[in-house]
Order: structure tokens, then sequence, then C-alpha cells
């Protein structure tokens, strides 16, 4: 196994941590600074001097790990040095003419996988973690790193294992046809336990996808009622947030609005702002492209929709939720006492709690607590789907009195659909290759 | 002295490290961790997992640094946490929660020379080693943070508290007028001394703000002589190196080379390309205005100057290092054999080498070895500036048979002058505040 090493941060910040792992670690390190890694005890830090021959790199700090107590489960250390571009460059390039191999996304994680510091999917809940920006996105790639899946599915296996035997104890006894049918009543519940939970389990992927890329939601209506105003004013409640605290940036590809946790994606609103001018009416291309990729409509109004108008909405948001938002109280206060419409001001930041309370209930995503397994992985998905279909061939075999090694047949299927998500049995290359090259570098 | 906290690398990366330091430290991390800080070795390193009551924020290492052994001088720790920038705020308002405060800009190393960890030069040279994006400056900041200058300051200081205590001596013994002249030359000559090496640093600031800053270069030239091209070879001989290393990114405010570890900046050649077209010839203002800010001028050529042309370069390029290039050797050969012309071809990469060996004498930089001391900082250069001309007056004092006690009143205020520098006397608050405003947060 090739020692690798790879920068574990970003640039750009006071200092950079160089991370290192595999069997050479120590001796790499001995070679370009003073600390003598035999001598020294695990996680310990040592102060030293980083050369090239006799040309000082850097002053830094080494952090030793020791096989199999470290993150990869490999002899391991990290070099914490000044957070200058240059130097980065120069140590890694160091490392690297001194026998390391610079590391491929996720290799540090794809490496604790193999050595069994973890199994699959808490190894995919790294980078959930790493990419986590809110409540909900952070929540469940913890859940899934403290392996809260992992058991889950580990119950899932020892009750499928039960099922097997109970099968398999029909096969010896398959001369008795009396006992046979006593068993396949309890084979026949317990299958469909098992279903319930795998169902369950898929079931929460819509969830699970909608709180990971964030609820799609349109802000339309005509020029110059104020959706920009509006959507200035929910992004700006939540930015505060994020700049009270120094030496943080926020790459923002999209509008992004967090409500209670939860995020929301505008849509196209962006384009909208921009040819404000040409929008004349509710009814063009763009205002309906925008409707049909959300899940919640904000139609932002200054005066009274006429009945054709209202139900022309109606009949293009029908299957989203529609919410009527009347903006500028301010000014002009909502003529009549309209329950389905929400009375704000976004000028006067008035009401606009509300307006979030109401797009974070129109989200209407499922409680869940604590321990609830939600599954975010598309990969992680397509196993269970697998599993319940080859699951349904085990119930209707059940039904249909097929032979008991038929059905252990189709039982052995849905194990390894299972352990396909935590990589328990053996996992192809391409696989892997697959989840890690989604890992950034370093990690 | 409260207890400060502040992320110290940059977010994006695969981890991101937080730092705390102050009496606090131990109290905080306990109360955020179960790691008991009173009881573990100093320089040691811990998993455990950060909890907000009984919500998991996430699984880190906490390494423990004992005062006055760590950087600030303090108890301190760092957080190494996953590298989300969610992750980073929810740790950081923890800590603040828990009785640290956000640290500003270079507090970490403000404490460091507050608690003698480091004088106040090798603090500046902090910030420029993390700045560093290439060997020269790299260098200078190394060198500087080792204690070089310091180094020299101090030799200077014993000299001048020795001029000083001859002065006295002189003092002692006013009575005597043949003791008086034979003291002054000794006097005079240790003055003088001093005075050159005091020059001598003063005399490197220009080299250490051309290598700091980058030798500004123009590339000039008439419309499709090919500037652009060669500039782009250069940058991407240039590129190549840090492109090789994944995870680093260079934000580019103006077009840099890289020669034999020296920046040399582009001047205005992005607006010269865009205006390419309407170039007609050398002769217009933003030519002008480009060589006025240049020290070396890149002349391109696809045919010889007119003796007229040639004299209209040099006259505006007098003081500065002109270098023509003939670009598109590959089609066109040069026509006669002029040793004052380079002839290269950008598109097919021939004699670059040999231009960049040119370019980079023209830079004139003086040789200077491992152990010379650049002056880089303005702030420094006027102190070494005051220093010179309060020791003049020493000088002039010593000349004229100045009476000895108004003479060791002017050689405090070179001592003084030098101790600005280092800040061995006491610093103002200004001064200091000045200094670290420059610095990112976490350093």
């Amino acid at each position: 196994m090739p020692t690798i090493c790879a920068l574990a941060t970003a640039t750009g910040g006071a200092i950079a941590v160089i991370r290192i792992s595999g069997p050479d670690t120590f001796r790499v390190i001995s070679s370009v600074c003073s600390v003598c890694c035999d001598s020294v005890a695990a996680n310990t830090i040592h102060y030293t001097r980083i050369k090239d021959a006799d040309e000082l790199i850097d002053e830094v700090l080494v952090s030793i790990f020791r096989a199999p107590h470290s993150y990869t489960g490999e002899d391991s250390a990290e070099i914490s040095c000044h957070g200058s571009e240059y130097i980065v460059q120069r140590i890694i390039n160091l490392l690297i003419r001194n026998g390391c191999r610079q590391a491929e996304p996720g290799e540090f994680t794809r490496r604790a996988f193999l050595n069994g510091k973890m199994d699959l999917s808490q190894a995919e809940a790294v980078a959930d973690l790493i990419a986590a920006t809110n409540k909900a996105t952070h929540k469940m790639a913890l859940s899934q790193l403290r392996g809260d899946f992992s058991s889950e599915l580990s119950r899932l296996r020892e009750q499928l294992l039960r099922l097997t035997s109970l099968l398999e104890l029909e096969l010896d006894f398959s001369d008795h046809e009396d006992l046979e049918f006593a068993d396949r009543s309890e084979l026949l519940s317990l299958a469909q336990t098992i279903d319930g939970r795998i169902a369950r389990l898929s079931s929460s992927f819509e969830t699970g996808q909608a709180l990971k890329r964030g609820i799609p939601v349109a802000i339309i209506g005509k020029t110059n009622v104020g959706k920009s105003t509006l959507l200035n004013r929910l992004l700006k409640d939540d930015r505060a947030i994020v700049s009270d605290i120094h030496g943080t940036t926020r790459d923002t590809v999209e509008d992004v609005i967090t409500i209670q946790g939860v995020a929301f994606r505008i849509i196209d609103t962006a384009g909208i702002r921009q040819t404000a001018d040409s929008i004349e009416q509710i009814g063009i291309n763009r205002t309906y492209q925008a409707i049909e990729k959300a899940q919640i409509i904000l139609w932002v109004l200054d005066s009274l929709p006429s009945a054709s108008e209202l139900t022309d909405i109606q009949q293009c948001t029908q299957g989203k939720t529609l919410i009527q938002v009347w903006n500028k109280s301010d000014i002009s206060p909502l003529p009549v006492a309209a329950s389905d419409i929400i009375a704000v001001s976004a000028k006067e930041n008035t009401n606009i709690d509300l307006l979030e309370q109401s797009i974070f209930k129109a989200a209407n995503i499922p409680a869940f607590s604590e321990n609830d397994v939600i599954v975010t992985s598309v990969r992680h998905y397509e196993a269970l789907t697998r599993a319940h279909a080859n699951l349904q061939r085990v119930l209707d075999g059940l039904h249909t009195t097929l032979s008991g090694d038929l059905l252990a047949e189709d039982l052995r299927l849905v194990l390894a659909d299972l352990a396909d998500i935590t990589g328990g049995q053996i996992t192809s290359q391409e696989t892997l290759n697959n989840i890690f090259s989604h890992f950034c570098v370093g990690k």
C-alpha cells in the first residue's frame, strides 16, 4: 500500500494541514524534519522545522498517529504549516520526492473503509458531513456517520438470517406437510415485518433528497410587486448569521434561504429579476418553468387577483403548494380579510417571520426524531429498491407455497442488496471509485 | 485576558481547525466535549465529540497545548473538525456561549508577541510568511521569522550601547581635554560603523519591496506582434507548477509570472490586450503609462524598428531596462544578427527560457545569501530612516565637538528607533493595532 499525502484544509487561511498516511509515513516524516517518529508516543504533537536539504521550508507542528488508532487505520501524520500556498506546495513536493504519492479524492476515507474503521455508508456520510450547510443536512450526515443507518441495516440482516434459518428448518422437515404450513405463517409475518422496515427506509428517501438538495421555491408575480425586495429580505435575515463570523465566506451558486435549519432553493429568480422590466403579466413561459420546477410557489401580489388570474394560477400550480403574499402592506393594507393571503412588508420587515413559518409548513417535512434514519443517497435508495423487489418475490413465493430452496435464493439476494449499502460483502472497485471520486482531496 | 477563538484555516477543505487561547481554554474545552484537560498531558491529541447540550455537533480531534509552551504562550487548544462551514459556525458559536470571545485579526500572534514568544518584527514576518507566493518572499519572511533581522538589530543595539558608555566615560573625564580627543576618534569610527550597517539595511528595502510586490514589467509593441501569445506562454510555464497539486487555487488579481523564484508583475497587459485592435502604433498614451510604471520593458517586434522608432522608445524608457523581443522567429527569422534583440517563438516555445533569463537579469536583484537581512516592511524602513537621521546628528556632533550629554540624547533616540522595530520598548496600542489589523483572523 503506497503512502499518500494531500492538503486536508483549503488554502487561504492562517494555517494549512497536510495529511500523510501509509506504512512509510514515519520514514518520510523523519526524513523531512527532526521528529524521530520511532521514539515518540502516538497522538502527540511536535514542533519542528521542515527542511528541503539545507533549505528551511517552514516551522511546523507535526502530529503523529499510530496504526490502527488513526483515521485511516494506518500509520499517519499531519503537518500543520503556515497557510501559504507556496509553502504547502513546497512541502507536498518534498513529501512526494521522499516517497509519498499525491492522494486521490477521498483516498484517506477509502482506506478507513478498507481497514474496517467504518462501513461504506459511514464513509459516504463523511462527504455529506463536510458538505453540510444547515441543521437538517448536518443532522442526517452525522446520524449516518455515527452508524444509525448501519445499525438499522444490521437489525434487518439479523431478521433476514432468522428468516433464512426458518426456511432451512422447513427444508429439513419438508416431509411433514403440517409443519410446513405452521412455519409459513411465521415466515410470512416475519417477511412482512422486514419488508415494512425496508419500505419505511425507502420512503424516507424523498424527504432526505429534499433536505439534502433544498426544497425548490419559485417567487412569481407581476412587475414591481416587490419580488426581489422580498427575496433580499429573506436572504438578509439568513445571511446575517453567517457574516457574524469572520473568516467564513459563502459561495452562492444559487439563492438559498434557510428556515428552521432547512434549505429552500429559490428557482431562477435571478433571471426573473433581471428581466423583470419585460414581464407584463404572470402568464409568461419563464414563470411557468419556475413553477414547474418548484414545490412551493410564492405568488407576490399588490392588488387582489381577478377570478380568472386565480384560476389560471391554481391550475398551473396543481400538486404544488401556493402561498399568496400581499407584500406592500406598509403602503397599501390588504383590502379584504383573506385568510389565504399573508400580508407582509419586505421593506418594513413586517410579518416576514410569519411568511417563513408558512414556507416551512408548506414544505411538509415529516417530523423525524434524533434516531430516525433518513436515506439521502441515491445509491442506498437503489439498493433498498432492489431489496424490496427481491423480498416481494419471497412474499409472493410464501403465498404460493413456492419451494423453500427457491425462496432461500431470493432471500440471499435481499441480504446482498443490503450488504451493498454498508460494503459488508466484497464491493467492486468500480463502486468504490464512484463513491470516492465525489470526495474532496485530503479526506 | 479573555480567552479567544477563531477559525485558523480557510473553509472549503476536508477539515477545518479552530484555535482557542487564553486562561479559560481548558474549562471551555471540557465543557463542550469529554476531554478532561486537567488530567491530559501537554501536546497530546484526543478524539472526542463536540456536543451542544445533548445535540452532537461533530466528531473531532482536540490538541492540547499548555502555557508557556504554545504559540501564544497561553493555555491553548485546537479543534480539528470536518470542514463544513455550518459545523465551524456551530462550534464557534458554542465556544462563544461558553465564554470565549471571537479573536480579532492577528490576535493570537499579538499575544505571542506580548508574552515574549517572538519580537514584533518576527510577529510581522508571520503575516508575510502566510502571504508568501514564491521563493523570494518565502525566504525573506522565513529569515525574518527565524530572527535574522532581530539578531542584526540586537548587534546594532550592543554597538550603540557601547557608544553610549564611551560617551559616558568621556563625560566622567571631561576635565582632561587630551583624553576627550582620543575617545572621540574611537567614538566617530564606531558611530560610522553603525551608520554603515543601518544604511545597508535601509538600502535593502528597495530590493525587499521589489521582491515583495513583484517587479513591474510592461509588454509593449504594435498590434498583432504576438504580445498576448508571449504573455500566455510565460504564464503557462509558471502556472503548470501550481496546477499539478490538487486542491490549490490561485486567485489572480493581476498577471504575475515567477522567474527563478521572483515575482514579475505584468502591468496593464489585460487592458492592452483588450484594446489591441485599436493600437496602431507604439506612441499611444496607454503604452506610455505602462512604461511609466514598469521597471522592465518587453518591446515585442515582428519587423525591425525604424531609427526614429528606436530613438522614441529609448527616450521614453530612460532609467528602465528595455528588452527587444523578436517574437515570431518560427515564421520569420530575425533578419540581422542583432545582439540586442532576443529572437523567440512563443507559439513554438523556442528560446522562452532565454527570454526569462534576460528578464531576471534585467531585474538586477543584488545577490543575497541565506543570512543576509532584507528589509521588506515600510514600518521598518521608516524606523531605520529615523535612526539614520538621528545618528547623522550624532556624527555631526562628534565632528563639531558637541557636548557629550547632547550626543547621548540623540543616541537614545537611535536606540528607540531600532527598538520600535522589534517592539523591545513599550509599543503603543495604535502601532500594535496597525500591525495586527493586516493579519488574517485565526493567526
